[in-house]
């Protein structure tokens, strides 16, 4: 088995190349050329944190996944990142060990953020006026560096529940490129935004539908088990088109399931992310409709990025 | 990340340290002081194979465990063994990962036969005449090497659906202690043998209730999924201890869920091996009872194998 570390990782693997393999993997997923079991999970008390475990196959590929991922929110208190996690690569023909990625999570949040970027390619208005950041931890940092593949726009409003926090997210080097606005109340940001990206842990909905306006498009990826919450779920009510990775996993959990359950949608309503980007009939048809992509993380996604990292790094001689 | 290979892991764990340890493992998890969801799996038709995910911890202990091994049982054709592995440990506080063993399945198969050697030692009768050993793979050698901890008695018995691969494993290095006589029909074995262990991936029952005599151990470990059964469910009826490693796991899939779903044995009439090296009532009370465990594999041995294993590893300067 060959181990990779996080920075050969980083050098190796080129952005575009995961965006068209996550693109390539929603479809092989809607297309339902994959195994992907529900996720495995983890959780802690003291300190808190989970972990959860993401692992399948695509019928045609050579290779199984299996992916693990933590957070514990008390980390950084001992001086360490809340995220952690690696993936596992192996020979679907003879169960073999081929690579181990020592990501550190990187990949994870990676895969994500290029979800939440092909999402606003397909769903988001045309014209972006303002990109809304909700949330400001290391997963805000990806989805604003994936989203330039996606518009054009530079503008962004941020707001976390830490106004401090958000300070220092709006001065990150490796966001210089955009002119980041801090705002203390989360209605500065819905009125001038109309693509919002939700990337909280948050237990407890912080959009609001009534605060919504017509022709925003919204991708939440926070909620990414039962404890979590982003979104109000009568937004799903005033939404035009709703679109999550899966379709089984969002109806568990993720922000749809809230909608689902309290019976303001329909499972009829929704349609995957890979639908869409095979059917250009599922995308928003007038830049006033309201578009929601529900993002919870499919194990198609690691396995597509996984592969992509391991030829990328045996291409460049690691 | 630590990275440790079998060779070296193979050096550095003493057996009886293995045996100390899964005992206790047992003990934590029939007291309710681990957290062991269920085991996640993975299904390949072409060529076959599964792969299955055991992860977990104790409460008490200092990380959590994510133990994959597949079987793949076309590779032998290839040259490659069927089994194979890797076990994870991870730092139950924070996320990190602390050790990969690639240990080839080597802890699995460890875990496992120490499981069969422990069962053995409560449950099995004063005076064994001869062990009777069905199948013979690898874990037919494993199972009985561990049992010389469990028993003095060294005449064995074995049967396998190829005779051809009987004799080979009666003519295995490993097992020159015993002696080892080859059998063509099943009755010959159990008319024989008072402590029999069924180590086959078989789909349907090998052991029929009608050939058990008065006095005979049974221990099951062939049975780690849905699609697997060794045992005829009617055995069950006839047995005067049913145990389990795991209670909530074998009733979902194990020999005992066949007995269970037929109405042969109601679920209280099932101990788990931990309650019984807790409780001396629970074992056998007579020479003639016939005993039956079941072993279907809990993360908490992983755990506790792993564990064994890093803590040997590092005094061992590897």
């Amino acid at each position: 088995m060959k181990i990779f570390y996080k920075k050969e990782i980083e050098e190796a693997l080129d952005i575009q190349t995961v965006l068209n393999r996550i693109e390539e993997g929603f479809i092989i997923y809607s297309k339902k050329e994959a195994v992907i079991p529900p996720v495995a999970s983890l959780y802690f008390d003291a300190p808190p944190g989970d972990c959860h475990i993401k692992y399948g196959y695509s019928k045609k590929g050579k290779y199984y996944i299996i992916k693990i991922a933590s957070g514990f929110p008390d980390n950084p208190k001992m001086g360490l990142p809340v995220g952690n996690g690696l993936m596992l690569l192996f020979d679907k023909a003879t169960g073999r060990p081929v690579a181990l990625l020592l990501d550190e999570r990187y990949l994870t949040d990676l895969r994500t953020a290029a979800a939440g970027s092909i999402a606003a390619k397909y769903l988001a208005p045309k014209n972006i006026k303002s990109i809304g950041i909700v949330g400001t931890g290391i997963q805000a940092t990806f989805q604003l560096q994936l989203l330039q593949y996606a518009t054009p726009c530079r503008k962004v409003i941020v707001w976390g529940r830490n106004r401090e926090k958000a300070e220092l997210f709006s001065k990150k080097p490796e966001l210089s490129e955009f002119d980041i606005e801090v705002v203390d109340d989360l209605e500065q940001l819905t009125s001038q935004c109309n693509l919002i990206v939700t990337t909280t842990n948050s237990s407890k909905a912080l959009l609001l539908s009534d605060k919504i306006q017509p022709g925003t498009h919204i991708t939440a990826v926070g909620t990414d088990d039962e404890s979590k919450q982003e979104l109000d779920p009568y937004i799903f009510g005033k939404a035009d088109r709703i679109i999550v990775d899966s379709h089984s996993q969002c109806s568990l959990f993720g922000d749809t399931s809230y909608a689902l359950k309290a019976g303001i949608i329909t499972e009829d309503q929704i349609y995957e992310l890979g639908e869409v980007i095979l059917d250009p009939s599922l995308r928003r048809t007038s830049e006033n409709q309201i578009t929601i992509a529900d993002l919870t993380g499919v194990a198609i996604q690691d396995l597509q990025i996984a592969v992509a990292a391991y030829e990328a790094l045996l291409e460049n001689g690691f």
